[in-house]
């Protein structure tokens, strides 16, 4: 695989590109996060979804600490090309560092947004007692 | 309905959100753009799909060139308020300016992006001669 598709992907100023996961199975967004050109190589080679955290400014293998891995089985490019949309098998069911299944648990309702989705594990127990703002 | 609810977003430096509409009765995800507070609030307000375009530098409603209006029936936030999920009906059935029922219409397949997708309507006829490069 050479790398010319990197190329054809329209990198932001700040190196990135955003990034969508998709249940495969299911149809559900689950997250939306970005990708450096590394993450996006690494993502393609090893079709495990890789993201560049810009919280931590690092490579970030999704499910690195949780486990919740997400298996890539297809990539798909905007026409704009700086989207790019992936199928992916959700390992563990949730995607989310607070324990839901989607990071889109908030539905906005007569102009609140209202928690709709329950969460499906205690994040201290996916993540041990430690306290980081961002999970993975 | 108060504002209160856009205070909860959390717009980027340059002022905008990442809006993702997905096709409420398929699933698929059609296109990928930006909001403003603006758009966001008329998005909520009207039920239609207004987004903040930043090649053209205005407000923009989808489809007011191209009739191809999307209806919008939930709207979701993600965790960390950065990403916008629409439930959306496609007027015409047509999201990309190419043509195309979505913006996704290229996948990686051995490392090239293939086309996948037929267009569905000449975007000339869709959108008159003109030539712009971001249509509505």
């Amino acid at each position: 695989m050479t790398d010319a598709w990197l190329d054809e992907i329209s990198w932001g100023a700040d190196g990135l590109v955003t990034a969508i996961a998709q249940d495969a199975g299911t149809g559900r967004i689950l997250m939306v996060a970005h990708m450096n050109r590394e993450a996006a190589a690494l993502t393609a080679s090893t079709r495990i979804a890789h993201y560049w955290s810009r919280s931590r400014q690092r490579l970030w293998r999704k499910g690195e600490e949780s486990g919740n891995t997400q298996r890539v089985s297809r990539l798909d490019l905007d026409c704009d090309g700086d989207a790019i949309l992936m199928q992916i098998v959700q390992s563990g069911g949730i995607a989310c560092h607070t324990g839901r299944e989607s990071c889109f648990f908030r539905e906005l309702r007569d102009g609140v947004w209202v928690t709709r989705d329950p969460v499906l594990r205690d994040p201290a127990a996916i993540y041990g007692a430690s306290s980081k703002k961002e999970r993975s």
